[in-house]
């Protein structure tokens, strides 16, 4: 067996050739409901909905936490936001994650699928957004990338640089320019080139990887789907959707020309890709956010809405054509399942989250398996077969509903989304999503079914509680000085600010 | 030019062999979501998918009526239930249908589909449910079918017969036996073999027609998926989504059944086949209540929910496979669009609201047209291009919804789904269904774009208003005297119930 920092994993991996590249495709606040092969009425991913008819489609996908930091560290390491350390301590069941403000970042003690794909002779990179830390320290080059080009945080604001530094683009592990700035994103017309670069950027890596006939891991991180909300040229004006629609088309076009690629450079066959989404659609931006469908909600809760995602298997001459896989699946799987596709055991010495899909996906095996539902430090639901248990309900509270912020627009169900933080440990609600897939009936308390569930899913929360080592929480702390005033590289481009004096203080996270 | 009762329109038809048979597979209360192919997360209707697959899919396909007799009317003769009769004015803008109590029907100065192909030669088949009228004068042989094989209303109860009679079955003119005594549904386990039923005529008539070489419209109107749902034994437990889901899944099985006969008799290339539903799914039924998907409220609303349906078309070698059509369509264009296919022109004695879809289908051309929603005999909204202008908002009443009727489960957008009749006509609600497919957004009325949309739609609605001359409303009047007390055939079997004297009331309709 192979532990961190040894070098016995490479000999011991299968050195058949059989291993492939792996490309993980996430996308920003895209909803379950925004691909056309997941029922968008305006039908337009066509590149998406062929490459489920090429793959198997997973309409049982989940992520790790309905909000984007803990989602993709989460992703990276395998293991729940609890254990990982991105979540916060500071009130109870909070989605924190990772603005300027953050003091921490992805702790080193963790491993990221880049930093075990090495041993196995893997290139890896990332593109597009981090979001696991934007001290120099947290930065992808520490964690296992060979490359980077993107941007440590989200892209918003401030827009100008008043008050704070507008986020830093990197290439590799020097700053390039700055959203605003250097790399423009027209607030008033959504006009944007970033998915254009990004996805130059990506070809070029693929073409040399082809060329060199190094595997590689490519983790295409582009967030064109986040607000502010934003599309090139060319894609404006496209879809039916607006200025949110003309975004989804570009992406799904980008993932049209990286599969057409893979062909085009005969590397498709030795080239598994995974597309996902880091957490429900964001629906508290209104008109410009995406659909998660049937389900309730969206990001920030643990509603079908925030938790379910869009999940699309692609390996040609591997992974059977047209196929739907009912698994339970989610974003930590992808650690697992790399690791097993590049031959590699998973780390022992720390519990791993991710299950091993590769079975699911060459054989279209069901592995009995629960989901639990996290918001930060409170495992809020699970999912056990086609049921799904709340033991807390909440959406956000009154103080915020009341000032707009609405994570279930025009959604309403009495007792389920609720504006205080609901106890249901002694008794969780529970609903069948087969049947009720829109979370809207609870299961009568009285009935067999009830208990018969309720049997079947107590031990197995139990179990996990039980065994469940929260990880040092790396999202408690914020301070002013740690923004992004000066970035590795802003020497050269003569763009350093200065930072404040530090003052730090514990984040609040409203909801 | 043709009238109706001439013989002239066989010698004007396409005589050149193109004119396809014409099955017309309709749904009973089956939602928009219900599809996988429409996002529903279980994904259990491959026959639908492939049919989608292999041919058109219409995402923005439209019922005429949000209930399932006035649908059915207006599917048959191409007309708005307000033109055709199938509406009341007993009060304003409420769903009527045809309950046994109904003294109505269709009238017999309405032509319906069958009566016209009958002019180029086509042998009409119903199988399943009529709903237009079981007096003697409105069963479905008295309106250009030539064959019947199905039940003239609902196959709800009273599941004895002590207080009102059991609806009948038809084999043709005569009553073959009564639902819940000789047709068994099973109301505890929702076992019935009825879709085989259902599914063995029509492979029978499809057998007989092939083998006389006699063109054929086929009306499928199945209806396992209306209160109280049923389905076979073999599918019972099938589906993830309980007892609706294993209906769905038998229909979708039938579906596939009926396509694979067409191939194998060798008429698939000459036989055009439409699937559909009469209205959306009706969440009243809660949990064995189908889905529409990302759309509001259903079934009895003018919401996105209770108008839009799914809408597939197919016709190997002749349409194209794998397309997606954004024409705005609906059930009435089925009318037009089989004359068009027999190669008859439409009556020009009356208005006609359907829109021949041979360019649609053959070209995948966009014909610009609104769609008009009607609830009884008020306009509540029109659609036109991807907006959609609300004149009447309801639900149902406060006193309905007080007593647990919801048709909008969970869902609640203020000033939209309305609990008391609300006006708009002075300044519509209007929403961008592209954006905002859940109207959950009305557009602000201050807008430059409000201002340029309702521009564009008040002419439409003021034309259509104008020229609209109501036709004699047929669901006025109710009389126990006419229910299925002894319908024909019944003395053969000694089947025979007396009816009580005649004493006709005008009906309530409560929403």
């Amino acid at each position: 067996l192979c532990f961190v920092g040894e070098c016995c994993c490479l000999a011991e991996t299968r050195q058949n050739g059989s291993n492939p590249n792996i490309i993980i495709m996430l996308m920003d606040d895209m909803g379950w409901g925004d691909l056309g092969v997941f029922g968008q009425p305006s039908k337009e991913t066509p590149n998406l909905d062929r490459m489920a008819s090429e793959g198997m489609l997973f309409p049982n996908f989940y992520t790790a936490n309905p909000l984007c930091s803990p989602s993709r560290a989460a992703l990276l390491t395998g293991r729940l936001p609890v254990r990982n350390g991105f979540y916060t301590t500071n009130a109870h069941a909070r989605n924190a994650y990772t603005p300027q403000e953050i003091v921490g970042g992805i702790s080193k003690d963790e491993i990221l699928i880049p930093e075990m794909l090495r041993k196995a002779g893997y290139v890896s990179k990332i593109v597009g957004k981090w979001h696991l830390g934007h001290r120099p320290q947290y930065l992808p080059l520490e964690h296992g990338f060979d490359e980077f080009f993107g941007a440590p945080n989200c892209h918003v604001g401030p827009y100008n640089k008043t008050f704070r530094p507008n986020i830093p683009v990197y290439n590799n592990s020097q700053m390039v320019g700055r959203y605003y700035e250097d790399f423009r994103i027209n607030r008033a017309s959504g006009e944007s080139n970033l998915t254009q670069l990004y996805l130059e950027e990506t070809v070029k890596f693929l073409r040399r990887q082809a060329a060199s006939g190094e595997r590689f891991f490519l983790y295409w991180a582009v967030d064109a789907t986040h607000t502010p909300v934003y599309a090139s040229k060319r894609f404006q004006g496209k879809s039916q959707r607006g200025l949110y629609g003309d975004a989804v088309m570009e992406l799904d076009d980008s993932v049209g020309v990286i599969l057409k690629e893979l062909k085009t450079l005969g590397i498709a066959e030795n080239t598994f890709v995974f597309f996902t989404s880091d957490n429900g659609a964001a629906l508290t931006s209104g008109i410009q956010a995406g659909s998660n469908g049937p389900f309730l909600c969206g990001k920030e809760t643990t509603f079908e809405g925030g938790m379910r995602e869009p999940g699309i298997a692609w390996w040609p001459g591997h992974i059977k054509a047209g196929q739907v896989s009912y698994q339970l699946a989610n974003v930590m799987d992808l650690f697992t399942t790399s690791l097993s596709l590049a031959g590699l055991p998973v780390p022992n010495d720390r519990a791993i989250d991710g299950l091993d899909l590769t079975p699911v996906l060459l054989n279209n095996t069901i592995i009995d398996r629960p989901i639990f539902f996290y918001r930060g430090n409170e495992m809020m639901a699970v999912r056990v077969g086609l049921y799904k248990a709340h033991y807390w309900t909440w959406t956000n509270s009154w103080e915020e509903f009341k000032q707009g912020v609405n994570f279930c627009p025009g959604e309403d169900v009495a007792g389920v989304t609720t504006h205080t933080q609901e106890e249901h440990t002694m008794q969780p609600l529970i609903f069948h999503l087969g049947r009720d897939p829109g979370e809207k009936y609870p299961i009568s308390v009285q009935s067999l079914e009830y208990q018969r569930v309720l049997k079947q899913i107590t031990p197995l929360v139990e179990q996990h509680k039980n065994s469940l080592v929260p990880g040092e929480p790396q999202l408690n702390m914020c301070d002013l000085a740690v923004m992004n005033w000066a970035p590795p590289g802003c020497e050269k481009l003569g763009r350093c600010l200065t930072p404040p004096e530090s003052a730090p203080w514990k984040c609040e996270w409203p909801h």
